[in-house]
C-alpha cells in the first residue's frame, strides 16, 4: 500500500531538520529580474550539507526509524547526491550506511561518500538493485529508496518550506524534476502554507518522461538513461509515491532543451557567481528563456545542488 | 600633496552607496569553521555589481565629482574590474567614461565594459598611462585611479563596513592587497567602528611589494608585473595614498603561495560553491593553511570578486 504524505508532513519534517539541516540563503540579481522582468528568489541548496537539497529527505527518512532498524543499517543504491546526503544522515545518527555504487562510479564520488563514513558496495550498474536486495535480505538493512519514499519527498519539501516562507507571498515556485522526490515535495509545501501559488515542474526534455507520466497518470518507464547533461535528472521513472502528488498539486510540467540547460548553467555561474550542478539550471531555464508566461511576477527556484566537476563542465564556458 | 581619508569617510561613503551598491550578504560553512578552528564570516563581493568590490569606490568617487567634472568626464587605464566599475558608476550617473586597455586584452572584458556605455580606447599596454595623460590633456576628463585615490578607499572599505556591522564584533579582518584600495579601506572601516579588530592584509608571496613597502615605509616598485595567478593583485606598487593608511591601520600583511591560492580556490568553488576569481583565495588561504595564530577567533574575510575565465581555469580542477 502506498502511503502518500499529506502537505503537514513537510512542516513536521522541518521541526526534524531545525539546526541539523542549514537554512539556505536566498539569492537574488538585478541583472536576472531585468533580463525576466519578474522578482526571482533562488533557494541556494548547493549550499545544503553534502551540496545539495538530498541531504533533508535522508535525515528526515532516516531519523525516523524505528530502534531495531537504525540498529541494523541503512542501505541504498547511488552514485549522486542521495548517496552523500544518506551516508551522512546517518552519520549524524550513529548509523551504518551501505552505499551501492556502480563500479565505473568516479573515485572522488566514492570517496566522499566513504569519508562520511559509508561502506560502499561495487557493482555493474544493471546489477545495483538486485546487490541492494541481497544485502537487505542478508542483513536485515533499510532500503532508503533516492525518491519513492513518503519521508523523502517531505524532507525535500523543507527546502521550498523555507522558501515561501523567507520569501513571503510566491506567485509561482519552480523546481526541477527527475525522479519526483524535490518537485512533490515542493509542491506539498506550497499546499500546505501558500495554497494559491503555483507550482511547475521543469525537466529535461530527453528526458520528459515525468511530463508524460503527469499527464497521462501512467508512470511511463524509460528503457535508457536519458542522456542529458543534467546528470541528478538522469532518473528513468517517477516514483509511485510521487505521481498521486504531482497528479494533485502540480500545476504544469515544462520541458527545456540541452542548449537551454548549458545557457542557464552559464547564466548562474558566469553572472550570479553561484557553483551549481546542471540539474539546478534546468529550474531556472524557462525563466531566461521567456517560457514562463505573465510579468512582475514573484516567482521562487530552487536551486538544487552545486555537486559538478568542474574540470569536465569547464568546456562549455569555452565559447 | 596627499589627502589621506579618514576612518569617517568609509560612513560618508556607504551613506552615498546606499541602495545603489549591494549590501553583499555574509556567508558561512560549517566545513570551513571545522578545518579552521575559528568562526569565519566571508563578504561576498563576487556578489556586488560587476561582480567585484571595485564598483564600491568608482561610484564613490565619480558621485562627488564637480558638475563641470562630470560634464568632461572620467577616464582610467584598466584591463579588469575597475574598468567595468567605473563604466557602470559613470553610467548611472549619466557621465562619460573612457577606459583605456591593453590592445591584447581579452575581448570578453572588452565588450563587458563597453556594455555599460564606455569607451574602449586601446593601446600597446606600455604606453596605458602616457595615452591616459593624452586624454586627459586634450579632453579635460578627470582620471579616476584605481586605488590610489581618497574616494576609492573610502568606497571599497564600504564592503568590511558591511561585514563589521553584519557579523558584529570580529577579532580579525583579512583582505587581499594588490594596489591598496581595498586593504586601505578596510583598514579604515574598522578604525571607525572596530577598532579593536585586528586587520591583515595578504599577498602573493611572488608579488610581496605591498609587504615590503608597508615594513620600510618606502613604496617599493617592481620592475615587472608579478606572475601571480591572482590577476587582481598583480600590481607593481602600492599608491601613495595608500601606503599611510596601511602603515598606521594594518597590524601585518602575511603571503601566500601560488600553491596555498591554488589550494583555496579550489575550497572555495567545490567545497562553498561559490565562484570567486584567485584574488578572493589570496584571504582565506592562511585560515586554511592554518597559518593564522589563535583558535576559536571570530574572522571576517573578504571576497573580493567572482570575475573569473571558468574554461581557462577549469584545468586546476582536473587534479
Amino acid at each position: 500500500m502506498i502511503n502518500i504524505p499529506r502537505p503537514t508532513a513537510v512542516l513536521e519534517a522541518a521541526a526534524r531538520l531545525q539546526g541539523i539541516a542549514n537554512h539556505t540563503p536566498l539569492h537574488t540579481s538585478r541583472t536576472l529580474n531585468a533580463q525576466t522582468g519578474q522578482q526571482i528568489f533562488l533557494k541556494c541548496e548547493n549550499f545544503q550539507r553534502v551540496g545539495a537539497f538530498k541531504f533533508r529527505g535522508a535525515y528526515n527518512a532516516v531519523s525516523q526509524l524505528s530502534p531495531a532498524q537504525q540498529a541494523a543499517g541503512v542501505v541504498t543504491h547511488s552514485s549522486g547526491n542521495h548517496a552523500q546526503g544518506l551516508a551522512l544522515a546517518a552519520q549524524l545518527l550513529g548509523i551504518q550506511a551501505t552505499i551501492v555504487m556502480p563500479e565505473d562510479s568516479p573515485a572522488i564520488k566514492k570517496a566522499a561518500t566513504a569519508g562520511y563514513g559509508a561502506t560502499i558496495v561495487t557493482c555493474p550498474a544493471i546489477e545495483r538493485e538486485t546487490v541492494c536486495a541481497e544485502l537487505i535480505a542478508r542483513h536485515g538493512y533499510t532500503l532508503i529508496h533516492p525518491y519513492d519514499n513518503p519521508h523523502i519527498i517531505a524532507g525535500a519539501g523543507t527546502a521550498a518550506l523555507e522558501l515561501l516562507q523567507d520569501a513571503g507571498p510566491l506567485d509561482l515556485l519552480l523546481a526541477p524534476i527527475g525522479g519526483g522526490g524535490l518537485l512533490s515535495g515542493t509542491a506539498l509545501a506550497a499546499a500546505a502554507i501558500q495554497p494559491h501559488c503555483r507550482v511547475i515542474g521543469v525537466e529535461p526534455a530527453v528526458a520528459n518522461d515525468a511530463q508524460q507520466s503527469w499527464q497521462t497518470g501512467e508512470i511511463l518507464r524509460l528503457t535508457a538513461v536519458p542522456p542529458t547533461l543534467a546528470d541528478g535528472l538522469r532518473t528513468r521513472y517517477v516514483g509511485e509515491h510521487n505521481l498521486p502528488i504531482l497528479r494533485q498539486y502540480v500545476d504544469d510540467i515544462l520541458t527545456v532543451t540541452e542548449e537551454d540547460i548549458v545557457a542557464a548553467l552559464k547564466f548562474i555561474w558566469l553572472r550570479l557567481k553561484l557553483v551549481v550542478e546542471p540539474s539546478s539550471a534546468v529550474a531556472l531555464a524557462p525563466l531566461l528563456m521567456g517560457k514562463i508566461a505573465g510579468q512582475a511576477q514573484r516567482v521562487g527556484v530552487i536551486l538544487s545542488g552545486g555537486n559538478v566537476d568542474v574540470a569536465g563542465i569547464g568546456a562549455i564556458f569555452a565559447d
